[in-house]
């Protein structure tokens, strides 16, 4: 729209109407198109332009409009150093006259009302931005994948209601029959590994039935999931994380580093150090030497313990990123494996302090996996058809999920989950 | 696995066991990982081997090991002309002897019964295969989209159960407030082009609670949405898809045309040439006047009209694709745009006989869409959320929609959506 190749050229531009400014000599108009900007101006006493005054004069704010005119270089113009002279202006789409929400700023307007109009709450810059930061961020993970041979799947959502049972389960009757909405995609690309498909991924959505009212929780996320066959241990599962993560880091940061510096006024983290892997008990340790802080829970890390570990290893590694491994199998699911000291084979992974990723080497053998399911006082019944995939030769696999919006919320330091996904679902928001 | 490089040099491999052989002087294994195969062979005379020969007498078919040996080259072996000579052989997981579906090929057990074991079906090569070729198709497909500006949007699949009611709607119990299952991202990906991002692409699930039984339904698909601001007319729409299919379809083919041959019989559609336009009036008088068929329904196309246009379609003009357009209004969604004379700017794209994607131009003028949903006989107020999107400026725009299995039975030729779906959902099918 505002390039200068085209000076002194015809062109044809839309946009919406931003600022409309209609002085005694001359009228202007700042269009914007995505987040780029164009002056329009109007002189009253050119002839020529007559008929353009009553439409100028009549638009209102955020309406679209389709402009036709010459691009002529102007230095005295602020706005790009242009301005567009119009021969023909079309209406195609016209604002109410009194918006329900301040546009460009957020401050000015409460963030419960400006979720009721997030379609008006998206156009501002920094939110294009972060979604387009989002879009080069999916698609560089996924290319990662592609070209190490994974293969995509798409699990199903509706599932039957055995397996996911628990009151953090959507209900939804199914031709007849209880089901549910899937909570994650775990058992269908374990049922991969089962079927031989070496290396898998999926992005796709999950469903929470939670009561919670936090900052970062939603009932209805995005879930990056992976899982990969023929591993040696769970070491083999955090390198394929920590080797994905740094790839899709180093590209974000190439390709829109020096934007998010200018408009969100932080620095995307460099992911090139390795990231440091600690047990939890040595967790634990060099918190209460360190920071003198002790914790009551004993199998789980708080909220403050995650920020601690993380500021140590900032320091001491140079690393936004701590993977968290041998949790005590208490305190894990079912279908992690335990290794032969009773620690479950899985990690945490902190990144700025906060839990973005789970990731574990699961239990692939049919007898173990069934006796896990009792230890922990479940029916194996319910279990069935999961069960079922073990039962014909399974390859030793692990794999991770985690959401997206707690990534992005770390990556652009959002403070609050409905800021940083397109769409926020919880327990008293079901609109827009 | 049966790299030629790797001759004569010690490699640890893993694998299902596809084949067993025990002879009185020697035993033959033949693993398989992913769709590569390697042949083992134990020579019983061999002392080193005395070690190992029980361990492979135990063997059941589709275990899984992990082996250690030299691979040597030996024109004599079938596979490959190599074979492994192991010196240890780890079990890493015991398939019950007894498979309840037969994993060589498709035809020799019912679909039904292939269904409840998918993930034993799924160990078929050509089943890797498909899943590879989906893999490719949605990658390049985004790429296509990423590099020319689109932004990837995350729509709710929950929603508030007003707009989107019917007996065709999975309902459920939100907090305690009645909502359903998305079946469509339309709206959401609407209220991106109100939030000015000017394109956006979409690949999801999404919910039909039909109780259909034919090979083309489910009741969870995989939808494949953009939608794209600024257009003059629907001919735009119908450019962006033709181009990004022709983009995606030329990869494909280049990257697995030949193994799709070999192991499917079929070529993959070329889709250089230009996708004739055809008007549905057009497309009734040329299959009355070419093939003498009358259908009663004068405002759509039934399957067998479907298949005589695509074959007149690819004899006269050499492609495999056809867009029909002008439809009318009384047969379309409100949303669509309706042209001077009153039909609807739209458009359905068939391809090798089968309908796979519906297009439209969308009203976008708040006063007609309004005034659309009323002549539908719908309730506006049901619509308050949407319509709120088109308030306050919103730019001409259009898009389409379509099913990702619809266009893998299409490309592959496969005769039912079951086959052509990682996991399907049906009325009578919910398991796994």
């Amino acid at each position: 729209m505002n390039n200068r190749d085209n000076f002194n050229k015809e062109i044809t531009v839309s946009g919406f109407v931003e600022s409309l400014r209609d002085l005694p000599y001359v009228q202007f108009i700042v269009i914007r198109n995505g987040t780029e900007r164009l002056q329009i101006t109007i002189e009253k006493e050119n002839e020529k332009m007559q008929v353009l005054i009553p439409i100028v004069s009549s638009l209102t704010l955020e309406s679209t409009i389709k402009v036709t005119g010459i691009l002529l270089e102007n230095p005295k113009v602020k706005l790009n150093g242009m301005e567009l002279i119009p021969s023909q202006i079309e209406v195609t789409s016209v604002s109410f006259p009194e918006l329900p929400i301040n546009i460009k700023s957020k401050d000015n307007t409460l963030r419960e009302t400006r979720l009721d109009y997030r379609f008006l709450d998206l156009r501002r810059d920094d939110n294009h931005l972060l979604f387009k930061c989002q879009t080069t961020l999916l698609a560089v993970m996924r290319e990662y994948w592609v070209n190490n041979g994974f293969i995509e799947i798409n699990s199903p959502k509706i599932s039957s209601a055995s397996a996911e049972s628990g009151a953090e389960v959507f209900k939804l009757d199914y031709f007849g029959k209880p089901a549910c909405l899937s909570q994650s995609p775990q058992f269908y690309k374990q049922m991969a590994m089962a079927a031989g498909f070496n290396k898998v991924f999926e992005i796709g959505p999950a469903f929470r039935a939670e009561n919670s009212h936090t900052s970062y929780h939603s009932a209805e996320i995005q879930m990056i999931d992976a899982e990969i066959a023929w591993i040696d241990s769970v070491e083999d599962v955090m390198d394929m994380e920590e080797n994905w993560l740094r790839y899709a880091f180093s590209k974000l940061k190439e390709k829109h580093g020096e934007e998010v510096k200018k408009v969100f006024g932080i620095e995307i983290s460099d992911a090139s150090n390795p990231f440091p892997r600690i047990t939890l008990e040595e967790c634990k340790k060099i918190i209460k030497e360190k920071y003198h802080y002790v914790s009551e829970r004993k199998d789980d890390l708080e909220r403050k313990e995650e920020e601690l570990i993380c500021k140590y290893v900032k320091e001491k590694y140079n690393s936004d990123f701590v993977f968290i491994t041998k949790w005590p199998f208490d305190a894990r699911p079912f279908y992690q494996m335990k290794d032969s000291e009773g620690y479950s084979m899985s990690y945490d992974l902190l990144y700025k302090g906060l839990e973005i990723t789970t990731g574990a080497q699961r239990e692939h053998r049919h007898d173990i996996l069934k006796s896990q399911i009792i230890e922990k006082g479940l029916d194996s019944k319910d279990f069935e058809f999961y069960l079922d995939f073990f039962k014909y030769g399974c390859p030793p696999h692990g794999g991770f999920g985690f959401g997206l919006a707690r990534l992005m919320m770390q990556i652009f330091e959002i403070d609050n989950i409905r800021e940083a996904t397109y769409i926020y679902r919880g327990p008293t928001r079901l609109n827009p």
